[in-house]
């Protein structure tokens, strides 16, 4: 069960003009389950994407980055859920290719205007004729208002389909941005999470939106784990199909900002969505650090804290056992640190109280109040490394007895 | 149930001449339990120690090191389980100080050559008052022969005792190398585990002993993981006493070869017990990288596939699941691998089978191999990253619900 997340209704799922989806049944995941998503885009729309750091990358995110190298006037997304391609090697590359060709066959474009995706298990080798010969299926579902179902044919052990939507009325015109993601085990994006999809019909020429996914993803994918492991198919791709006449050149137009945040939100939105559902999650965690001197020794505090398996049980268990979150700070690798400085607050609903300073326990904090912030299922815990003025903010989830069952029992 | 491991018998524990051990009763962990554990050297001991890392370290941790800066003639250690007395800010060095100036006052030394160790909940304040009316109970137990309670005392989370013990002889001499650890869960030492003590009726300078110590606890104790939380106790102390008459004057010295050994191996079996008794281990894992450029690089692909709890969830549910073993790999940090380079195998009982080459699965591997190894209790993760002549070992456990469930429980 998701943390305090339910999958939007359909009709809340905006449709972007110029965008229409398909789904079929390929027989990669399991029978009788639509595991197959067709992104069909108008001619003159634009893409851009962030891929996993991983050095194993999977076959498509080689396929995906080389196509967006030669050009970003993309047609098609192809994603399919059941098996990763990844660890595939050379056949592994071949059979992304074909799902491109016989995708731009079908749908009267060129290869290289075709982004394959596939998330699922890793060193399998990719049925290719399985998905080729669902391709007719996702070709005649295509629709504009799909996205709900898309939502839900990428899922591989999410529990919920994942969206989000915005709406902007910018003059007479309106310009719509919607997403999906999915995502609930190997979370912690390095560029990008496992997958996510963002199309808008605002018109938005490659280079500004190359920095828009790059921004979005920083603000979104990038702060968000479930258990520190990287996976080798994380893709975050924007389409931008301008298709609802509303256009910007750069990032002085007029309405840019709007339109920026509204891609920001959905992001974040679908990124939390993951966390949320999180495999086994029960809490919803955020985890500020503030007062630091660079970004990356926050990042560093914050994802020691966010990845400490001692920590999460003890936030499953609703245990205050607090001190674990001390010892992450402290091995965190800020060599310099004065643990003299460091204060730390625990936080829900709004309220929060000191737990730690000078070293040790905050002479003011209560066993009983650490008790009843634990038990909520959205926290916040808020680091001060008192030595500087930046800060980072991740989101994350506690671990259960059903992270293990999941893993434990996730091919059979 | 710890891996193929169980304390050994008091009378394989061989007594170091010139120390002595006592137990008691404080009541800090719980009641009608031996808590305390009292070491006494003979005049004329060296020892040499090395620490957490942690900025967050234990207040007896700061002052072990205070202490032997100004002198390493140390006549006593003092070890209490229960409390860590680690985020407690100036009380808790307090409490430490007085731990050790009371522990002088009954034996007869100075408070400087008293070094304390404390083990438990973190950011809880430090019960001294109840230490110190312990102490004449441990002095009156002091015996040669008491390494086996010692072992028993020490213990917090952990399931069994831990010891080992050497005997040399050189020439008409014989010299006695015996040792005590503890330690399940918050293990990631860097620089040495959780608490670890070692004991040789040898005489050695303090000099050579401080290498000595640094290079065992890279052979042991800095090689191992359940967590991959560092702890802010983590200890290791060796101790010589020269009661046996042979004494070495530098690494040249005759037979220093054979204590050398002596002593890295009772280190690395102390340390290989803790992952042996992880919390909720049911597998003993190898991980060797070797064909790196660095040992750094190779710690981190190590490190990385033994931290990964996808890894250790696939393992403990003995399901080949190799791709998350490829997967960690490719997000350790190595910017420049060349995954088609790369090799895995996987191997148990002496027999190994070759998992994956050019970047994807083994054309000779097959799954039925994978299950058969996957379900020994001790097994090898052998990697090859073809690039450099470099190599690392690190030992880990699985992960399990029972890892949740001893960590969501730990303090109730």
């Amino acid at each position: 069960m998701p943390v305090n997340y339910s999958t939007p209704a359909p009709e809340a799922l905006f449709p972007v003009t110029g965008v229409r989806l398909g789904t079929a049944e390929a027989g990669i995941r399991k029978a009788h389950r639509r595991d197959l998503t067709l992104f069909e885009f108008s001619p003159g729309s634009t893409a851009a994407g962030v891929f996993t750091q991983n050095r194993f990358c999977a076959a498509p995110v080689t396929i995906c980055q080389r196509h967006l190298a030669i050009g970003t006037d993309i047609r098609a997304l192809v994603i399919n859920t059941g098996i990763a391609n990844a660890a595939t090697g050379q056949r592994g590359l071949q059979a992304a290719l074909v799902t491109c060709s016989e995708t731009a066959k079908i749908l009267g474009c060129e290869d290289r205007q075709v982004l394959p995706f596939s998330t699922g298990v890793i060193l399998e080798h990719f049925p290719t004729d399985r998905l080729v010969a669902a391709l007719p299926a996702a070709k005649a579902d295509l629709r504009a208002d799909n996205w709900h179902a898309a939502a839900h044919a990428i899922m591989t052990t999410d529990t919920v389909a994942k969206a989000a939507s915005r709406r902007i009325e910018i003059g007479d015109k309106t310009v719509n941005v919607t997403g999906i993601s999915k995502g609930a085990g190997m979370i912690r994006p390095n560029m990008a999470t496992m997958l996510g999809f963002i199309a808008t019909d605002a018109g938005i020429p490659a280079g500004l939106l190359h920095q828009l996914v790059k921004d979005a993803a920083d603000e979104s994918f990038n702060c968000i784990t479930v258990d520190g492991d990287t996976s080798t198919n994380d893709s975050f791709v924007v389409v931008a199909t301008g298709a609802s006449g509303v256009t910007f050149e750069s990032e002085t137009s007029a309405h840019w900002p709007a339109i920026r945040a509204a891609m920001i939100d959905v992001a974040r939105e679908l990124a939390q969505a993951i966390v949320r559902d999180g495999e086994g999650a029960t809490k919803f965690i955020t985890v500020s650090v503030g007062a630091g001197n660079t970004p990356s020794e926050c990042r560093a505090v914050a994802y020691a804290i966010a990845h400490s398996p001692l920590v999460k049980t003890a936030f499953f268990a609703s245990d205050p056992n607090l001190g674990r979150i001390l010892a992450a700070i402290g091995y965190a690798g800020i060599t310099d640190l004065d643990a003299s400085e460091v204060r730390v607050w625990l936080g829900s609903g709004g309220k929060e109280v000191l737990v730690a300073e000078a070293g040790g326990r905050a002479a003011s904090y209560e066993e009983s109040s650490g008790v009843q912030i634990m038990k909520d299922s959205e926290i916040t815990i808020r680091v001060d490394l008192g030595r500087g003025d930046v800060g980072t903010t991740v989101w994350t989830c506690d671990f259960s007895y059903d992270y293990v069952k999941i893993n434990a029992d996730y091919r059979s």
